[in-house]
């Protein structure tokens, strides 16, 4: 059995890898077990599809990418430290892959919703899962944020959801450009967006 | 010859649609041309590759993105009520592309940029142009902003950069979602981007 489990590791590699790197509409089964090194006959005895495999990826990389999200925003500190980690993160993520894989491989989120959101619904729903725990995750920063008055805004949710988006579309045009050298903007983006400005300006005011 | 260039035409047109529905890597030439009525060899007569009537499809769709951007940004007005325009038709045009389709396509470019920026060089030369153009578009309206004193940013270009990202992220999130619903709150993040909230503060602040 020893063998047989190594098999769904290797497919569950080398599709992460190549979904990565080439996205999935343009992957054949065929292709992943070459990677895998494994017959193809293995490849639909541990998956039901190649859907199912997308599945597992997005499942396998959240687990990995939530336990950054966790230790930079569910840690000690004060809340804008930690949404200062999360983008610092994000872009030393995106500057390891460019130096890795010799260009910016992006959101495999963001990715994979911009190219099959609208044709399967099992991963939509995964993918909106994704990105609903992560506007969870901001948005309790966010909260925390406004209470010790270090941000101002009208509704923490939405200004959440801003910040998962400036990160997504930020990594898109990192990916695009081939260039890391405009992710650090994100985190003044991302105090702009939470209102630290104005709470900053609000506050300098007399009273 | 009338007939050879309708034929081009009903090439272009049915990719476009596809193209925007399922992406480029999950097409054939084959079910283009069914789509659009010619016979296969009518495709390679016109365009040189299926790469080549994708760089066509980027082309069509920003000549015509390029009218409303322009309309929003160049005419006359406040440069914050021309961003507030530029933003409200993003919206507009998502919400109809709901009703038309069933589902939110997206953004064209950005659903291009995450597949097939790192896999074609042409294509990713071409969509960096569009985005170029756009941010340079709304960096001159930020920067009348700024001269007017509605917004406050110390790098007009890393602004529009931002709010171009901004506009991105949230139309991924609505097309996974299917949900346009969030889409208003762009408008919010924009005057947050540009720091049009702090000039107002610092305005209101007594000399």
């Amino acid at each position: 059995m020893g063998r047989t489990s190594d098999a769904k590791e290797r497919i569950l590699a080398a599709a992460h890898e190549l979904v990565e790197v080439r996205g999935y509409s343009a992957l054949g089964v065929a292709e992943i077990c070459k990677a895998a090194g494994v017959p193809k006959g293995s490849f639909y005895y541990f998956f039901e599809s190649k859907e199912a495999l997308a599945l597992a990826v997005i499942a396998e990389e959240w687990a990995g990418q939530r336990k950054g999200w966790a230790e930079a925003l569910e840690g000690p500190g004060a809340p804008l430290a930690k949404l200062r980690k999360l983008f610092e993160g994000t872009a030393a993520a995106q500057r390891q892959s460019q130096a890795t894989c010799g260009t910016v491989s992006g959101c495999l989120f963001g990715n994979l919703s911009l190219e099959l959101s609208n044709r399967t619904e099992p991963i939509r729903l995964a993918l909106q899962e994704v990105f609903a725990t992560q506007a969870r995750m901001v948005q309790a920063v966010v909260e925390d944020a406004v209470a010790r008055g270090d941000a101002l805004v009208a509704d923490p949710a939405e200004a959440a959801r801003a910040v998962v988006a400036q990160l997504e579309g930020q990594v898109l045009l990192a990916k695009l450009y081939n260039d890391t050298s405009h992710l650090d903007a994100m985190w003044t983006n991302c105090l702009a967006l939470v209102g630290a400005g104005v709470a900053e300006a609000a506050a300098a005011m007399p009273d």
